[in-house]
């Protein structure tokens, strides 16, 4: 589908999770997207959130996601500002529904928000009347990534119908597997997930979702595998894990042929994915990187309705 | 009174305190803050300070005062530069008076500090060519939220002439309950200061400040209140002061009818406010973060002589 | 010479050291700076770079070297985005290269890169496509630093073909000196080292430089003088130091009649440099700074092929 000058009018006024979202408005999302990456490399649309103040409030460190939405943002002419954490009122114990407040009365009306807690973002929702778009709420949701990795995976093997992908690592536990299986399977795609039991604990009651015990059982016909970063902390375990489910490019040849491997990024190398695979011609790490500022624009500028 | 063409041209270059303005002056700036606050909106304006780089250097944590000076002089094309204390050199051992020389060699002409030191504005007058907004010097001095108070309850009370303002919590380290006993005499107004024999020793001296030594006296025939932060390290006495001193909605009762209750904020919501009342009717909070844009916007065009 | 619309392009993609120049190179640098600092006055060239994003990526503390290549990108009217690294993703683990191509991926084309590890420009040159700018890699290069101290003795003296440079302190350590003692040389000028032993050591076998071992020896016949800072955590051996090296109007006498001193700043006054001379009518460190936004405009508008 394209997006038309009859397009009509953006249904939401945030982007909390993709569950939300119906598969028309996914893919209204990515087109807009693919627009928007040719016309910042055009510099069009400069001045299109010139009346946006966007608030940039990171409670968790990120390079890729503030980078790319402060980039996104600029892109569109919008004015930002950064709520950085280490010196802002955060160490006077001051609470996020205050934080929060004081951001929309000083003029923010677009917040980007990062929290350790699953549910932030909605209570931003339910506490101010920003815009909010959630960039990471604990182990709840991640919309702006799975969005690009579903542009990412649309461009790769030409749309998601009756694809499947297999996402391996700690899902139990991640924001981009959850919010990635929500899209995919809006999109008419399939979900596989696998890793050690605890991590994929409960998967098997979602439904477009299998969970697989084995590796091998884990690729078997896989149209494309998502590895997720394992938390360095659990340290001893590491090497375990990494006999058992580390990607290479062995293993991807159980995939089907050709298939790509994505990753949310920074990988731990030699631990959920080889430095080869993660560099070599079946990555599409780099390009989901690449995607993330356009479709930070397509969401921004639909939000405001200036899309 | 209003601001024409024919305003005289302002006559400072910096604005450490308040007690040097005159009456015209400080309403000379609410007068500029509305017409700004209209200007925000409007989108007019955009380019007033596009000649001029402005540095935000806060030595202090901040989230209100910080994000208000950014967005004031973005609002008003000025370039800004954020020297956050965490990755310069004041790690280095740098001083503070050479890191500000760097600041105006760099071509920042407008300078906003924050910092522990009472004094640290002076001494940045005293060394740099640059205009100085003091943006909260120690116990010393905080115009720019004595100005945003006093436009918030001008715009509450109808104007000051003859109105008395309670202060309740530790005046006599609080910058912003020193500033506004300043604002508010100056503009006709009457403070009365509260709290335990400690926290207003030395206020009986003030001109025109009287000391009230229970919440009852304290807050009998009040026109508007306004609570100060308590500092939660004091630990054990919180309980105590509470039951004395916080604010409620009760007590407001005491107050002239319909007295509103003011906070510089964050708010330590239990101690020395309640939530309700926080949260309530009575309560300019919001206001006073909304007029913090508006206000420095009126500041900054003043002393850079654009207004 | 000229910058004049005949200029040739300019040869190289990046600016990680001094040494890959020509003479005519530097002077080409030099000189655009010169129209740079009028252009910034005049508010002309203010969109030369808007299709460029900026990214810094301070790795180690800095308040000029930061504050100086953000002012000037934004001169030119670039996007800028700061990786502040204290709220990164760095703390995560993830890697240099990783953290710079998600810069590369997210749209930044100039880097500007500070980092303790000696070759971090480099590896920046070899991992990713972004022009990259050297601000300093361990005790290897500073080029941008060196080039604003070539612009100030340039306009001090007059020129510097003939001319003596010494530098004073830990020579060995330095990458301050270390570019300088390339753009001295390559500029016509000789340079003369001196410090205790272990701060000069290998320095006898540079093309163009003396060693000297006292401050008698090290000053005769300069026509400048640049006191390098001392590592404060050197502790009891400052007196030492002070005693046998610390420059000051005294031992400026020494040097060629009027003969300036510099310094990299932020200087230790009292241990390398007396306050009087740092402030007094030798110093040129004020200049140093001042031309630190120039120079680095130049840089940043030929590596962009927009000069």
């Amino acid at each position: 589908m394209t997006v038309t000058a009859a397009a009509p009018a953006w249904a939401h006024r945030h982007l909390i999770d993709v569950e939300g979202l119906t598969r028309v408005e996914i893919e209204r999302i990515l087109d807009l997207a693919v627009q928007m990456r040719a016309a910042r490399t055009e510099r069009r649309d400069r001045s299109l959130l010139e009346s946006e103040t966007v608030g940039l409030a990171f409670y968790e460190a990120s390079t890729r996601t503030r980078v790319s939405f402060e980039l996104a943002a600029k892109a569109l002419g919008a004015t930002t500002v950064d709520l950085s954490v280490a010196g802002s009122s955060v160490t006077k114990g001051e609470s996020l529904v205050d934080t929060l407040r004081t951001l929309e009365r000083t003029g923010v009306s677009m917040l980007v928000l990062r929290h350790s807690a699953a549910g932030a973002a909605d209570l931003a929702v339910r506490t101010t009347g920003m815009h909010v778009l959630n960039a990471g709420d604990g182990t709840h949701a991640h919309p702006t990534q799975a969005l690009l990795d579903s542009l990412t995976l649309r461009e790769a093997l030409g749309g998601l119908d009756g694809r499947l992908l297999t996402i391996v690592g700690d899902v139990a536990h991640s924001r981009v597997a959850r919010s990635n299986i929500h899209a995919i399977t809006i999109l008419g795609g399939r979900v596989r997930v696998a890793g050690p039991p605890s991590w994929v604990a409960g998967l098997e009651t979602w439904r477009g979702v299998e969970v697989a015990t084995t590796v091998e059982d884990a690729l078997r016909g896989a149209d494309a595998v998502m590895a997720l970063r394992v938390q360095l902390e659990r340290g001893a375990q590491l090497d375990a894990h990494a006999a058992e489910w580390r990607m290479d490019d062995d293993r991807m040849e159980l995939a089907a042929p050709g298939a790509p491997i994505l990753h949310p990024g920074p990988t731990n190398e030699g631990v959920e994915i080889t430095a080869e695979l993660a560099n070599g011609p079946r990555s599409l790490i780099g390009r989901q990187v690449e995607n993330g500022v356009p479709v930070r624009m397509a969401v921004l500028a639909l939000l405001a309705g200036a899309a």
